[in-house]
Formats: C-alpha cells, structure tokens, sequence
C-alpha cells in the first residue's frame, strides 16, 4: 500500500476532504486496520469486513453527526468506530475501561444510539427523525442500518408499520447478507433471497407495500455504485428504504468461507486468516455444550423432547440436536417472543420443550413468559445461556437480571446449577416430570470439571425439587450461594481465616426455596451471608430476606451480587471484583467477618 | 323468531347437526343472546358480535375440540363460549367465580390457548399444529383468529414468518374489521384497506410473500361463503391464510356506528343499544382523564412534550392531546416494544416522552425499558396505567408486576400517586427537568376527589423526587403505602381500635426510597407493614427489607400485596379482599397489631 490514508483520518470531516477516487483504498486500509486488530486483540470481525464500504460510503455521503446514524446491533460497526475519532483508541477495544464492542452514547456523538440487542434501530431512528420534524430540521438525514436477521424480527416490522404512514426523513438500509450470526431463516429471508435472485418484480414488494420508497438490491461493495445511491436518496424526502447485498467476512477468504465461526473468530492470523486454536485439553467443558450434548442425549431417549432456539443454534450449542435431530430442534430466527408462545403451545400438547435463549434476550420475551406461560402453568423448561455477568460484551449482554424478573411471576421455578454435573442432572430430571415451568441459569464460557466428557452420560441423578445442600458445615457464619458463584465461594473458603467457623450452603433452587434449610440456617447461624452471579435489588437475597421477615428471623443479612447500576465491559474476573464476589474479595468478606 | 335452535346447542357437536340452511337463524339469535346478557351484565360487546358468523362456520366446518382453534386477544370469544358448554353460565361473564372474559384453559377443553394480551395466537397454534406433526396427527387443523390490529404486532409477525416456512397444517384467519379497541393505524393497516378495495391484484401480497396460501377478501357475514371456503381450505395442508371482512358491532346499529364506545359500553337497552349512562355528577375523576387533560394542558405550554400511546387512545386519554395537537400525539399500534424504543430515540433528541402503556402492557417492552431507555438514562416518563389490580378483566390484565420488574433496572425511577393531585403534580414536575427515566404507576377506575375538574389547573405543584411524607402520627406501628392502595390505609385508619398508636407514610416514589424518612421510622417504630398494590416478591416490601438489612434495623416488618398466585377476575374490591388489602381486611389487621 502506498500513502496512507486512514491515518490521516480522524472523522468524517477528514474522510469527506478526500476524492471519490481514494474511498477504494480507504477501504483497503480500513479493511485491513480491522483484520490487524481483531486478529491480536480479539473481537467480532465478520459483520465489520462485510460493511466496510457502506460505512465509509455513509460518511463521506452525509453530514455525521449532524445526520444521525443507528447501527442495529453494533457487531459491524468497528468500521464506523475507527472513522469516527477513536481508531487510536481501538485497540482497547472490548476491555476494561476501554472502548465498547457496541455504539454506545457516552463513547461519542457519532454513536447516536446505544445498541447491542437487535432490532431496534428502525424505532430509535425515527423517533430521532420525528423529533427533528418537529424541531423544524427538515433536512437532517436519519438511518438506520439493519442486517437481514435482525429485520425479520418482530420489532423492526413494529418500527417499519409506523414508519411507513410518516413523513418522517427515514433512510433503512437493508443490510442483506443471508447471515445473522448464524444463518437466516424465515419467510422473509427466503422472500428476500428470491428478491436478489431476480424472482421478484421490484414492483412487487414487501417494503413497498408498507409505503417505503424502495430500491435495491445493489451490491454493497461497490463503492461508486453505492455513494451514488445515498446521494441520490439524500434528495429525497420521507421514509426510504435501500437494500443492498454484502458478504459477511469480505476481503478475508476464510472468514468469507466459514462465516459463522469467523463472526467472533478469537485471535488469528491476520495475513492467512489461521485461527490460533488453544488446546482444549483437560479443559472444563462450555455450559452450553453441556446443555447442548445432554439434551441431544435426552432427545434420543425421550420422542416428547423438542428444542427451540432463537438465532442461536451455535451459541447454545442446540446445533449439536439441529444436527442429529432436526425435525425436533428448530431455530426461529431472532424472535424471542415467538419462540416462547410456539414452546407454550406446543407444551399444551404434551410435548416437553427445551426453549434456550440468553439471559438477556429473555427480556424480551417477558410478557409472554407471564401471559403464556405461567399464567397457564404450562411446564415449558426454560434453559438461560450467558446468565450472570458476561465479560467483554458488556452491559447491553449481562444476564443480571434474571433472578429478580423471574421471581414474582407466580408458578415459576428457578433453577441455578452450581456446576455441569448439577446443569446435566436437572436437564435429565425437568424431562421425567414437571408440573410447572422452569428457568435454568447457567453463564457464560467453562465449567469447574475437566474431562467432563468422560464422565458424562455414565449415569443421570434425579435432582429433588427445591432442595438446597449443605456443602460444608460451619459454626458462626451460613453463606447462601445460588448458582456457579458457589465455585467462588468454595475457592474462597479455602483461603478465609478462621474458615471453619463458615458454613456453605448452595442455593440451586432459587424458587421454591428450601424452606426447612432455610429454618435449620436461620436457627443456627447468627449471621448469613447471600451471594448471586445477579442483581441485589429484588434477587435471590432478597428472596432470603422476605423468608427471614415473614418468619419472623432477626439474623444479620448480608447480600452480596450486581449492585444497582449497570457494569459495563471487561473479563468476568474484572466485574466480579466490581461487584465484589470475585475469590479474592469473597476471601477478604469471610475472614473479615469471622473474626 | 319461531323454533329455538340455540337453546338446544349444548356443544357444537350439536350444531354439526342441523342444516346449513338453519345456521342463518342460528347467528340471529347467538347475536341476540350475546346483546341480552351483556346488555345487562356489561363486558365486551361489539368484537363478539362481529364474529358471529365466523364462529359458527368455524364450529361448523371444523371438528372442535380436536381441530384446535385459538382466538387472538379472545374478546371476540362470547360466542365461542356461548356454542361451547358454557350457554348457561354466560351470565356469570367476568364475575368472581364466573367464567372469564376470555378464553381460558382451565375452563374448557375448547378453549385451547388462554388469551388476553393480542398478537400470541399464530405463535401458539403453530405450536400445537408442529407438536400434531411430530405426534403423526397430520390431519388435525390448528386456527389462528386474529384482528387486522393485532397482526401489526411484532409478535405476530414473527408467528408468520416462521410459519411460512414449515409444512404444519396451519389456517391463519385475518378478521379484518379495521378497528382494534381504537381504530387501527399503520402502514400494514393502509395495506389491507387497498387491498380490500380491489387495489392490489391478489398475486401481490404480502402474505404471500411471506410464502402462504392466501385467499380472500371475503365478507365474513356471509355464512355459506364462508363455510364453502373453509371446506376448501380444510383439505389443504401446511400454512394457509384466509383473510375475511367483517363490521364490528353488525347486528346492532349502534354499535356499527359507534365502534369505539361499544367494544365495551357497560349496561345498554338490548332493543335500542342506548347506553344506560350513569350520573357522574360529584364522582371523582378517572385516573386516565387526569392523565389525559394534564398532559394537554402542559403540552399546550411545553413545545417539546410529546405523547405516545400504543393502540390505547381512548383508554388511555391520549386522546384529548391527539384530538388538540395531533402533530405531537401518537397512537402507533399494537406496538409496546416500538413505543418504548421510539420513545428513547425522540428522548436522545431532547423531547420529552409520556409514554403511556398499560402496566400490564409494559411487559411486552420490558427489555426496551432496560436496554434502549435505562442502560442510556434517557428521561423518558412512563406512564402505566391500570396498574394494580384491574378487577373484571382478570389474571391476563392486572398490573401486579411491574413495581417488581422495573425496581430492579439501574438508574429507573419509580412513583405512584397517592391521588388525583399528586398524578397532577408528577406529571407536571418531570416536564421540568428530569435526569433519569421513571414509571408513573396509578390504577384502572376513578380516585379519591370529586370535582377534580374544578380545582384543576389551578396550580401545580413540583414534586420533591425521593420524598415520602406522613400523613398520620403515630407511636408504635409505623405503615407504609405506596400508590392509591394508600387510600384503603386511610380509611382503614378511621375505623381501627387504637388507631392513635399508627402512623401512616405515603412512599409515593418507590424508587429512590426515602433514606432519611426510612431512618427516622426505622428509629421511632417497632413494626412496619407494608401495603401495595402490587406482587409481594420483589415489590414494594421487599425494598423496604433491603432497606433495612443493609442498615442493620432489626424492627418487625410485615408486607402487604399481592400473594405469589395469579389472582383471577372480580370486582377491585372482592379481589384486594382475596390480597387481605382491602379495607375492611385493613381494619381488623391494624386493630389486631395495635392491641
């Protein structure tokens, strides 16, 4: 490459003093920033490669930040963060104190609009652009840039429904590149496939039929093509709608050719695009290849078991079921609310569905937990991935609230394991019988046993509903932990002064809870200690403190978990010591208590 | 009318009986039983009377209970009721022990998907129709019936989109009638009405794009058209989409022509439908309409206030500012999800929000309150109404929830006016200035004051954000109401024994708390109870027990609210009897703790 150009590009302002000619190696060297990055810092690289001309094409063509831009997601706007005052910054990228993975307000005002759940950039969009209507800024530009999987979603279609009947200045841009972060799926999809195949006159038109001025498809990565396309929307006054068609991974072959895996590679080679694989030897096993081994094992057995996943078959490792079992296993695209009303459905036909859907995720799909699920009592089993803090993705992807939403809906169970051999057992026990719905919480990334593989499946253990243990016996201090965070509790007990004088107990059940342990506890111990991967306000302590007040116990209560504000990004080691439950704090607590 | 038909319909089994030239006379008097009984026992009127016709064909044609058939939103189902077992129960429509307004599981095996909330019925059959697949039920049919408001829904949409791509023996029936509770809004709507006037060829549809078997538009009055088309559709498997136009309201003029006051128009004459209105001289004012004429009258002021209702124009009483200044006053439809996020959007633009959604609603939106509002600190004003228990509309539409679910979001405020004053005065504080967002919370019916109208606008009064007040002294017990259930304390208060050793704190704002009024009656008082008009688990109580153990307070605390179960439907006052909140219930607890 000869001069460079990116460097000398500190915003969009820099990006709009140069010809139309260099944009092409402004991409280049765009492109190539990002691979350099994300191949030694670690990140999501494909949705990035696959927008690098549109992003630059956007900027060069309208006036950032006074037009006002909304990525949907956010996984592909690393582009857009680098044009945008912070490629310096850059490499921080993800971590503690540095720049987020995601748009996020506070970052800077090119990022419009804090973005992390899919979905809602149509929506955020034209409230801006309704806003500017009535301020009288008529000519402000609002986009929205939206991928194919995030559109067939329930709330774009809400956004695009009310877009359509204003004269609000919205440009949508489809973003259509057949690919979510596994593949799309749906009616549209396939519609929107026929569409960049020819099969469907542009007369005949979905958008146009919702009262968008409608053009497309063009290729994404044509720059001249594309510029000259904004520029000439730029005229155009009201709702429009540009569908244009990318390859997710552009410019690195095997992130072109292994989309799925290179959508959040880990560290790379940035020149011949080679994962660098860490050995997996002797390694605790990922909590979602637990589920996802056990289930497809239970559903052999069992003819009633389905799975559902929305968009996430790789994530929640349902593929592993998808895979063997397909007429059983279904991925619904990203359309929580739906997956959840279809498993009630089907649970009132007897069939024992298994509905995985992140922690976070799962708030959007609240009113129907309540309204279709528990509110008929209806023993749909819900197994929540990523529950808990979740490290580098950051505040938009915390699964903290989980245990304080769930815990006042009438009906519901909670269950937490504390390891893979307790997630296997009451994967198992939930298919023999269950007579009301369940939640299962289980985080992020590996488990506590290496070698699970070995030992698995050797034999199931039947978990008895709503019953706590006793990990270990103490005299002065009980410590109540609920879920993977008694892996803490158990290191740091270790380490504690006067250690002997803590008992630990492990709280799976969350609701019900174990009430004659509950008695033994609060007869016993002066003081207890509550601890939860989730947040204080409304959680599992607090589930201990109304035991405590409607039984009339006086023990000193301790809570520890989330405080009330929102963590942001960094290594789950990093935000437990925020939220001080990680070892060495719980170390400091128990021996500081014990004295 | 000569010979009876429909009182010798027990079950349709005994429709399936009769000619389909007797079916006409049928619909006559199904349509006159649903007038008789409501008329007098008031409940929705003019959905059920729309799809009289409909009803029967589908009873008719379709072998109910094994063909399963679901009815979105359900208020529509009287005469599904009537036709199913439940004729001579009809009368205890939506009373305490009576049956529901609504479909329901538990109360008869035709009924096969309880409803409430719109939008879930694709899902829910598509549920049952794939899980009849896998049982090798392939001739089962599974019927969706859903509104032309409803399908606008996000959720719907995603029902259809995964829908489109199976082979499940699905029937979607689209009851266009063009209203929901309000008239319908949209772009999808404008669709529609083009197409029902001939203005878009049938080979260009959006259903079908969406890969169904579409036919339609029919007149849904037109029984043996109807019933000829359903006989078609009966042979024919996977997704099929019948889309029928049918008059709210047909069969009483009134309710034809006045469609927005006869979906539920209370006592009427079954001959003339003129409503029977009721004095409300000296009656307090509704809650809504203290919302609705407030918001005007500070829009009127404030240039930048904006108001948002999903679908609930008049419910809400947005209508007053819609009417007034339509330019800044939006109904966007069944849309909970989008008007939160819309919201947000106008809110980064310095606007200021009333987004007013029904408590119950707001579920629908949960993670756009946390992810798009909250996690940006955007002050956007939530204004639920029908919060608390709502009575008659039962288990579906209480508004228990949302003290719990919102308590536990960073940086969300949460008030509930004791009155009509302090609705008045919140309202008109936050357009002030205001850094985070909140939720005002206040209840279904009229408050406390009469002649609000009078005194209205007089003056207003800021608020303090995060102060309680005591409205009564006492020495021993100190209780503590949050909302309107404050009211049922005060009179409570006048008919206890020693009442004089009660003290009575109005914690209006339930987030922030008031630390130091909290100290102080932590100090003063021995015991505290609770009340709200919410779920106990994670409510109101429970912050006050954090409160007190993360201050070391060993005081008695007893916490008043809803119990962990779905309360069902009857009067207010019969179901804070069921929550021992009422005030009858009040009395004898604050006269047995004072002894």
């Amino acid at each position: 490459m000869k001069s460079d150009l990116l460097s000398n590009i500190y915003n969009p302002a820099d990006l709009r003093l140069l010809k139309e000619e260099q944009l092409t190696q402004v991409a280049q060297e765009l492109r190539q920033f990002i691979i350099d990055v994300v191949s030694v810092k670690e990140g999501h690289l494909g949705a990035s490669l696959g927008v690098v001309e549109l992003t630059i094409a956007l900027h060069y063509v309208f006036n950032t930040p006074e037009d006002l831009l909304v990525w949907d997601v956010g996984h592909q706007a690393y582009g857009h963060k680098i044009l945008t005052e912070r490629r310096e910054n850059f490499y921080t990228n993800r971590q503690l104190d540095g720049i987020s993975g995601f748009p996020k307000r506070a970052e800077s005002v090119y990022d419009t609009f804090g973005v992390g759940h899919s979905s809602t950039s149509i929506s955020a969009a034209l409230g801006m652009a309704i806003a500017s209507k009535l301020k009288g800024d008529l000519d402000k530009e609002h986009i929205a840039v939206i991928g194919d999987a995030s559109i067939a979603s329930g709330m774009a279609f809400e956004g695009l429904n009310h877009a359509g009947v204003t004269d609000a200045n919205i440009l949508v841009i489809l973003n259509d590149n057949a690919i979510g972060i596994d593949p799309s799926v749906g009616a549209l999809k396939k519609y929107l496939t026929a569409v960049k195949n020819g099969k469907n006159p542009r007369q005949n038109n979905i958008i146009k039929s919702l009262n968008f001025d409608y053009s497309g498809p063009i290729d994404g990565h044509d720059l001249p093509k594309l510029i000259k396309e904004l520029n000439r929307l730029k005229k155009i006054k009201g709702p429009k709608f540009l569908h244009i068609v990318t390859i997710k991974g552009k410019g690195l072959q095997q992130a072109e050719e292994n989309q799925v895996k290179y959508h959040a590679p880990g560290k790379f080679d940035a020149s011949t695009g080679e994962i660098h694989l860490k050995s997996e030897e002797n390694l605790p096993p990922k909590y979602q290849d637990v589920f996802g081994l056990t289930i497809l094992d239970l559903a052999k057995k069992n003819e009633k078991i389905i799975g559902i996943t929305p968009a996430m078959p790789s994530g929640s490792s349902l593929k592993f079921m998808m895979d063997e079992l397909p007429e059983r296993a279904f991925d619904v695209g990203i359309a929580e609310q739906h997956a959840v009303t279809l498993a009630a459905g089907m649970a009132t036909q007897d069939m024992i569905i298994y509905c995985n859907i992140y922690s976070t995720f799962l708030q959007r799909a609240y009113d129907q937990v309540i309204h279709d699920v528990a509110l008929q009592d209806l023993p749909v089993i819900f197994c929540l991935d990523r529950a808990g803090l979740v490290g580098e993705d950051g505040a938009t992807h915390h699964g903290v609230f989980d245990i304080a939403y769930l815990r006042s809906i009438p009906n519901m169970m909670i269950y937490a394991p504390l390891n893979e051999i307790e997630l296997q057992n009451i994967l198992y026990t939930v298919q023999l019988e269950l007579n009301h719905p369940i939640a299962i919480r289980y985080p992020r990334g590996r488990g506590v046993i290496p070698n699970w593989e070995v030992e698995n499946f050797r034999h199931y253990e039947k978990i008895k509903i709503g019953e706590a243990k006793c990990l270990k016996d103490g005299t002065k201090i009980a410590v109540l932990s609920a879920g993977t965070i008694g892996n803490n509790v158990i290191e740091a007990l270790k380490d504690s002064t006067n250690s002997e004088t803590i008992a630990h107990y492990n709280f799976s059940f969350i609701k019900p809870l174990d009430i004659n342990t509950l008695e033994t506890i609060f007869s016993t111990f002066k003081h207890i200690i509550t601890i939860e991967d989730g947040v204080k306000n409304g959680g599992f302590g607090s589930a201990i403190l109304e035991f405590a007040a409607s039984n009339n116990f006086k023990n000193e209560i301790e809570i520890m978990g989330v405080p009330d504000e929102f963590i942001e990004h960094g290594t789950v080691n990093q935000l437990q010591q925020i939220c001080k439950v990680d070892v060495k704090s719980l170390v400091n607590l128990f021996s500081n208590r014990s004295k």
